[in-house]
C-alpha cells in the first residue's frame, strides 16, 4: 500500500483523490501494489466524502513517514511554496499542477528534490491532460528545440473562438465564457494573458535549460483586441490566437512572450477551437509536434498529477532529473524578433507605404488594415511611429 | 562516456549515427557524459564516415561489456530478434523501431528484459519522431485508456491527399508517392494496411495490457478504395482516412483494425495530410488527447530512438517496466463493434430503405450512396447481402 497525502481540496485536488478513486484497478496494476490518500490538507473542514482524511495541520503529512508523495493543489506562491519545500526537505517526492509556483521558484525546488534524491514533477501546470513536459524533455531530449509555442490558455481560446465563429465582441464573449464557468469572476489572469505566459515560461525553462524569469516576458492578451480585426484577419485566410511563444534566437540566446498573432489557416493550430489547447515543439530532427487536447478542467488536469504521482514512485530519481540552471544568460528582447506584422491605421495605403515599403493590403474601408514584410518587432514600432496605428500584431510564419 | 552499438546502417541506422553526432552537445548535456557509437554491425563493409565502426561479426558487440546499449535498426523478425535476444541476454539495453518485430515479440522481449535488469523501448515503433507510446503509458498512466485511434501510416495518407485534393486515382497518386520516395517500389505493407496494423497492434497491446495478435487483427488497406467514394465522402463533410483502430469493449473485452473510414471534417484527424500521422488516445480523465507531427523519416525516428537510448541510461529498470502481459484473453472481432456505415450501391433509394430502414442518401445517380445508423459489422453485413454493394467504409463517430 503507498500512501499519499493531498494538499488543498479545491478542484484540482478533489479531482485527484476522485482519479485515484475512479482508476484505482488501472493504477495498481501499474504499480503493483494500491495507492491510497491518506491526509488531505484543508483550511476549514467540511462535510463530504473525504472528511476522516482531513487535517489541518502540515505536520500531519510532514512527520508522516508511511506519506511517500505529496501532491499540492492549494496554488499560488505562499502556502504552497513553503509547503513544498519542508515536503522536499522531508524527503517526500512532489507532484503538483501549480503553474505560478512552478513558473517563479521551479529551479530553486527541482534543485532542493535533487538533493534530497526525491522528484518535484509538474506535468500538469501546462495543458492540464495533454501530455506535453514528458515528451519535451525525454522523448525529444535528442533533438535541440529550436521552437515551442501554442494556444496555452482555453478561457482566451474560447472567447476568440467566439468571436470568430459568432461575430460577438469581447466583451460579450466574456460574458458568455463566465456564464458556461470557463472563465473566474475576475478573468485577469487569462485575458491579460498572465496565465499563459506561466506556462510559456516554463515550457522555455525546459527547452532551453535556462531559468526565463516571467518578469522579464512581456505578456499582451486579448483585453485590447477589436472584432474589426478579427474579421479582416479571418476573410484573408487568418485565425487571430493568443500565443506563448519560446524561441531560440540564431545568436545562441532565447527570447519568450505571449501575444495575439494572426496564424495561417494552413496550420493546424489556427484550427483550434473553444476551450481546446495545443502546443507545437520544433526540435531539430523531429520537425514540428503537436500535442493537442483539453488544457484545463479537473479530472484531465487530475489525471496528470496522478500519473507523476506513478512516475515518481516507479522510476525513482533520474540521473540528471532536469537540465534547467538557475542561470539566466541568453535571454532576449522579443522586439529583436523578425516576423509579418499586421497593421490597422487610420490613414491611407500610401501613408502606409510611405512608413514600411511594400505591403500587402487586406482591407480599406476609411482605415487601411495591411502585412508588412518580414521586420523585428522594434522595426515594426519604429517604422509605425509616425502613423495613427490602431492595432498591430505579429503573423506567425 | 557512454558506448553504444548500431545493428544495421539503413536510413533508420544512418540517422541514429547522424543525431548522436550533430546533437552530441544536448545529449551530453543531458546525460551528464558524452555519447559515443563504438560499432555498427553490417553485412557488408562499405565506405564511408563510419568505415572503421564497422563489423560484420555480432559477437564483438555481444561480448563488449562496454556498450551498455544496442539501437537495432535491421528491421524484420530474422536476424533482428535473434541480435535483440542475445544483446538482451548479454545485459544490454536495446531500442529499436523496428514495429514489425515489437507486434509479434514485444512481449517476449520485454520480459527476457526485464528478467535481465535492462529495458525494451520501441518509442520510434509507432509515429516515428513524434512521441505517443511513453505518453500513452506514462503521462496517461492514471487512464482507463477507452480508444486509440490514428492515421499511422505516412504513405497511404500522402496518397488519399492527393485523391481529395487533385481527383487523382489511387493508382496515379501511388506512382506519385513512389517517384517522391514516400512509398516503397513494392508498396504492399504500406497500402494492404500491414504496416498501420503493426503499430495499431502495438498501441493496442500498451492500451490494454494484453497481448494483441497481428494474425487476429482484420487489416484493410486502401487499394480497393475508389475516387466516386472519396468525393461523394467530401462533398457530405467528411475526409476518407485510413485508420488503425484499438478499442475497449463495453464488456470488458477489446478490439483492433484497420480500414479506410469517413471522419467528419470537424474531427481534427480529418485534417491530418500528406504524409503526417495522427493518434488520438481516450482516456477516461483526459479525453482525447491528440498527438501530430511527420510520422517517418530518418532524422524524426532516429532522434526517438536516440531519446529511448538516453531514457535508458538516465532512469534505470523501472519498478514494473510494462503490463503488457503475454495472455491473448479478451480480444473479440471488431464485427461486433457499431457504428454508422457508408454504402454504395448499384441499385435505388428505395431498396437501401428496404435493407436498412433509416438512411441517410449522400448521392443517386444510377448508383445510391447512403450512410446507415449506427449498426454493428455483421449486421451491415447481413443486412447489405442481398444488395448489389460497390463500396462501404464504416464512420468514425
Amino acid at each position: 500500500m503507498i500512501q499519499v497525502a493531498i494538499l488543498g481540496l479545491g478542484t484540482v485536488g478533489t479531482g485527484v483523490a476522485r482519479v485515484m478513486e475512479e482508476n484505482a484497478k488501472q493504477i495498481e496494476h501499474k504499480l503493483g501494489e494500491p495507492l491510497r490518500v491518506k491526509t488531505i490538507l484543508v483550511r476549514h473542514f467540511k462535510d463530504g466524502p473525504y472528511r476522516r482524511l482531513m487535517t489541518d495541520d502540515f505536520r500531519q503529512i510532514e512527520e508522516d513517514p508511511e506519506i511517500r508523495v505529496v501532491v499540492e493543489t492549494i496554488g499560488g506562491v505562499g502556502a504552497a511554496y513553503e509547503y513544498t519545500k519542508r515536503a522536499l526537505a522531508a524527503g517526500k517526492h512532489v507532484v503538483t499542477a501549480n503553474k505560478q509556483l512552478v513558473a517563479e521558484r521551479g529551479c530553486e525546488l527541482l534543485e532542493l528534490a535533487r538533493e534530497k534524491q526525491v522528484r518535484y514533477l509538474f506535468e500538469a501546470s501546462v495543458g492540464g491532460g495533454i501530455p506535453i513536459l514528458h515528451p519535451l524533455t525525454q522523448c525529444m531530449a535528442a533533438n535541440r528545440i529550436d521552437e515551442v509555442y501554442g494556444i496555452l490558455n482555453g478561457t482566451t481560446n474560447y472567447i476568440l473562438t467566439r468571436m470568430v465563429r459568432m461575430g460577438t465582441s469581447f466583451e460579450d464573449a466574456l460574458a458568455e465564457a463566465q456564464a458556461k464557468g470557463y472563465a473566474e469572476a475576475d478573468p485577469t489572469a487569462d485575458v491579460a494573458g498572465i496565465d499563459t505566459g506561466r506556462k510559456t515560461c516554463i515550457l522555455a525553462d525546459l527547452a532551453f535549460g535556462q531559468q526565463v524569469d516571467p518578469e522579464e516576458v512581456p505578456m499582451e492578451g486579448i483585453t485590447g483586441l477589436s472584432l474589426t480585426d478579427v474579421k479582416i484577419a479571418h476573410r484573408a485566410g487568418y485565425r487571430v490566437k493568443l500565443l506563448g511563444r519560446a524561441l531560440r534566437l540564431p545568436g545562441g540566446g532565447h527570447t519568450a512572450y505571449v501575444a495575439p498573432h494572426l496564424i495561417p489557416e494552413e496550420n493546424p493550430v489556427s484550427n483550434v477551437e473553444d476551450v481546446f489547447n495545443a502546443v507545437v515543439v520544433r526540435g531539430n530532427a523531429t520537425g514540428d509536434v503537436m500535442f493537442y487536447g483539453k488544457g484545463a478542467g479537473a479530472l484531465p488536469t487530475a489525471s496528470a498529477c496522478a500519473a507523476d504521482v506513478m512516475e515518481c514512485l516507479q522510476a525513482g530519481p533520474r540521473q540528471q532529473e532536469s537540465t534547467w540552471s538557475s542561470g539566466t544568460a541568453g535571454f532576449e528582447d522579443p522586439m529583436e524578433l523578425s516576423s509579418r506584422h499586421y497593421f490597422r491605421i487610420a490613414g491611407t495605403l500610401s501613408e502606409a507605404v510611405t512608413a514600411f515599403g511594400n505591403v500587402e493590403v487586406l482591407a480599406e474601408n476609411g482605415e487601411t488594415a495591411f502585412l508588412t514584410d518580414s521586420i523585428s518587432g522594434r522595426d515594426a514600432l519604429r517604422l509605425s511611429k509616425d502613423l495613427n496605428v490602431r492595432a498591430s500584431m505579429r503573423v506567425l510564419a
